[in-house]
């Protein structure tokens, strides 16, 4: 109930859970061309994660990218970033993507998972059906799913689970009902991607409303929605994931390319005028569940 | 369409029409012991006003006191508080409170839209049902609805709608079938009050979509509500209504007294920071549909 207040009675912010900050630094698109700032090697992916986390982050969510630049799936790639990760900033939250959008079978997806020690994700991606990005399908079909999640609950990783839409909630829901999903649950809401649920909050409030009890909910918004749904999370109680791996630019005009530094800055500026104070990344820790530090 | 944008495809908050901000300075509740800053008097009202207009306020919505600080609803007493106002900031949007809380008898009630010339409001506050405030009925029966109405309609003044709940939004479109309500429509939608809509952004939403068309809308919040509801409608294209007759304070934990100024200052600041762009007086009358000043 702690998590999405706004069900009963509504409380004052300052009564909220702490804003658990995931920042989103990556991806599996945006270039060099496309951003100036945009962390592409490991050492640069770390220094933005331990800038993220003194802005205000306590999760970073990570994406690696292999020598050209272009996005792999292999473990080795992201143990060099893990490992930097946990040498600059022990408490940071590390998630690794398990997306299916460039290598799409299960060997591939899954190999994040098996890292060990240190290089070991406290928490790993899983969308939680397939849906249509702006230029190509994005498929995560039921079996994957399940293959995914079983993989996660074997090696003691909290899926961070990735939702589009009402029919997410859905799977989400089937997968309590079965067992194959176990607490904790900690759930990103994606909005405003071309051809996916529009960035309304309506259709937030209708998401969140939909939610299954005691989830940790945070809401991203694609491109230019980013803010919207980060700042409508905050009044909802929810939590935010932000970064250059949805949005680029702090305008909607894309005149200001953006930081991802400077984008957790602004949420954490916008959360503390509406009352609603910053997890760390310890007290975050706690609040999804996961082990300390 | 443009009103409710939020209804069809959202735009980026920067392609929002201009934000227009509604002060609402005094009410009818407040006393010097409750705050050391709302204004109480003529003089006291008509500087907040002209301060409120400096920091980003379109339109004051004006409640009248006597000597000893009780609410009074004659004519006389809104006549001094408009005049001064129209010296000191002519373009200035004013809209009178013809509350029934404390004079339910509709010769109190209307006596302020009796007023002409330059003493004759912009807008008239026009409630459109009955509800439960904290500790009594606000009645507003469908009998006074009616007159107020035509009393508005035959003087020029164009109704401020206050809704509070669905209900409302059904009787406002029931008026506008049986040709009582004609455009323009300026809504205020008031949550958060004890017993009244909670102040949840799905109850926000919901209304919003309830909408009559072409509507222009301004959300409110009472109390710890007031940033929350008026961030909200930031978000979604609406306007808001701020000041100190909703809300005392700056902070839900009662600890820093607000003032009307500062309330919309920071409204204008959070505008700023989600890329909405500040209507003008003269902007709002246009926006609104009323007569440049």
């Amino acid at each position: 109930m702690e998590t999405h207040p706004d069900l009963i009675r509504p409380y004052p912010l300052t009564r909220y859970p702490k804003l658990i900050i995931n920042a989103a630094l990556t991806g599996m698109v945006a270039t060099r061309k496309d951003s100036p700032h945009v962390p592409l090697t490991a050492d640069e992916i770390v220094a933005d994660a331990a800038r993220c986390r003194d802005a205000g982050a306590a999760i970073v969510h990570l994406h690696a990218r292999g020598k050209d630049g272009k996005p792999v799936c292999e473990k080795a790639y992201y143990r060099e970033i893990i490992e930097g990760v946990r040498d600059r900033c022990p408490d940071l939250i590390v998630c690794a993507s398990t997306s299916g959008r460039v290598h799409n079978a299960f060997a591939q997806r899954s190999d994040v998972l098996a890292l060990t020690g240190r290089a070991r994700p406290d928490m790993a991606s899983l969308t939680l059906g397939s849906l249509n990005f702006p230029k190509s399908a994005s498929v995560t079909d039921p079996d994957m799913i399940r293959q995914l999640a079983e993989s996660m609950k074997a090696a003691g990783i909290v899926p961070e689970l990735e939702v589009f839409d009402t029919s997410m909630l859905y799977t989400m829901k089937e997968m309590i009902r079965t067992g194959i999903l176990t607490p904790p649950f900690y759930c990103n809401l994606l909005l405003g991607s071309l051809f996916s649920t529009p960035a309304t909050l309506f259709n937030l409030a209708c998401l969140v409303k939909d939610m299954p009890y005691e989830t940790l909910w945070a809401a991203a918004g694609i491109g230019i929605f980013q803010l919207k749904m980060n700042t409508a999370a905050i009044l909802m109680g929810g939590h935010v994931r932000v970064g250059l791996e949805d949005s680029l630019y702090y305008d909607a005009e894309k005149t200001e390319p953006a930081t991802n530094p400077g984008l957790v800055e602004r949420i954490a500026r916008l959360a503390e005028t509406l009352g609603r104070k910053i997890a760390t990344p310890a007290e975050a820790r706690q609040m999804i569940g996961l082990a300390p530090a």
